[in-house]
């Protein structure tokens, strides 16, 4: 793991690195030391590590809650490079949309895709870190992501017993039925009631399937992209909970 | 409105009033004087104005958010004269539920006949309190309750436009749609996802009628008593973000 640019603002220390083909950012307070919670981020679909939402929640992590919290570019997205298969998804999304056809079986198989390259390389950045000693990763994991965050994430949670609790949300129960029955830890999911591009029953089989004694399902009305902003500090409090109970 | 016993203690004062047929408790912070959101608080079935859950709401509206906040008796409950009404009901839902029957047409026709009496009851209440200028009745109200409280505080909130947001849950659709559609203002709602009283679908149904633009399911793991301890909190900034935005 290779650490290759660091800034300091506003509280909070922004460090840049890449392990092997995979670019990444951690965020932790400017002052930290000892072991803290770490939040993996995991962007959506066509976003980035470095995207607004990424960046809002990594820097609110460390400078509000004392977190640290690590974002890296899933296969295919910011910094790494663009294949056909991301093409290929793209341009089959847009005729579906464009026809008004479904496009939850087909984002599903992408996203299942992305998955069995991202997951091992969630863990291995984990391991990283650890491995370096870094404080940061010396407490405990969390895990944030919904939509394609949500299709790398379900299954890098079931995998791996380090994740002790995690948020998801904004897609349906395609090929993540039988994996989400593999989740146990804590869950905060977040569904759009009125989400044109998930259908609602979808994503409530989906929270449905999960086998975690302690979950919560947070629908809001409106469409896809209209999570409400208070959703950001209810994770906050919901990780708090259970990574960090005073 | 007769006001008959007041009592201070840890910051929190506690009045309690009658009006008319009907009892009732007034929490303000101790040191209250201008306007401040009131919280109409209303207890489930079989609890009554001072069951514990109402008790440490007003208090905590009070201590922790300057808040008021107002809990009446339902009809047949607390020091209210139990009629043969509720007699008949319980009776009968104790056989339902022994012989492992659903209850929700039951309870809902039994709610629906409450609140026929109770909703006037709230609104004279209102009326005294706003009349009587008194400071904890002349800003926003909101409406807090589950159960029989949201049997009673749809119907209550559809027809009060004085009421500005709610906190709802843990009931279902029976009887509740058409009033449901005509509540607009923001909803919190709360569900819990393995109801033995409440099936899923019909509290999901409710929710989904409410037309309100602003609402938030919250649905949590567990049975119908297990409503997580921080949905409280969740409620209380709720009532912030709607009725006292900074």
């Amino acid at each position: 793991m290779d650490f290759i640019a660091e800034t300091t603002a506003d509280g909070v220390s922004e460090r840049h690195f890449t392990l092997g083909d995979v670019p990444g950012v951690l965020w932790t307070p400017a002052d930290a030391t000892g072991p803290r919670p770490l939040i993996l981020l995991g962007h959506g679909g066509g976003q980035h590590k470095k995207a607004p939402g990424m960046v809002s929640r990594g820097r609110r992590y460390a400078a509000a809650c004392g977190f640290a919290a690590v974002s890296i570019d899933a296969p295919g997205h910011g910094d790494r490079p663009r294949t056909e298969r991301e093409d290929q998804f793209s341009a089959r999304l847009r005729e579906l949309m464009a026809a008004g056809e479904p496009v939850g079986s087909h984002v599903a198989l992408f996203n299942a895709a992305l998955a069995a390259q991202a997951v091992p390389e969630w863990q291995s950045v984990l391991d990283a870190l650890q491995e370096s000693g870094h404080a940061a990763a010396a407490g405990p994991v969390g895990y944030w992501g919904t939509a394609l965050g949500t299709g790398i994430g379900l299954p890098l949670v079931a995998a791996d017993p380090r994740i002790g609790a995690a948020v998801f949300g904004c897609v349906g129960h395609e090929t993540l039925t039988e994996t989400a029955a593999r989740v146990t830890v804590p869950v905060e999911f977040l569904l759009q009631w009125d989400d044109t591009l998930v259908p609602r029953e979808s994503g409530l089989a989906l929270f449905d399937a999960l086998t975690s004694p302690q979950k919560s399902l947070h629908a809001n009305a409106g469409d896809h992209m209209a999570v409400p902003r208070f959703e950001a500090a209810s994770a906050e409090r919901f990780f708090i909970r259970h990574l960090a109970p005073a």
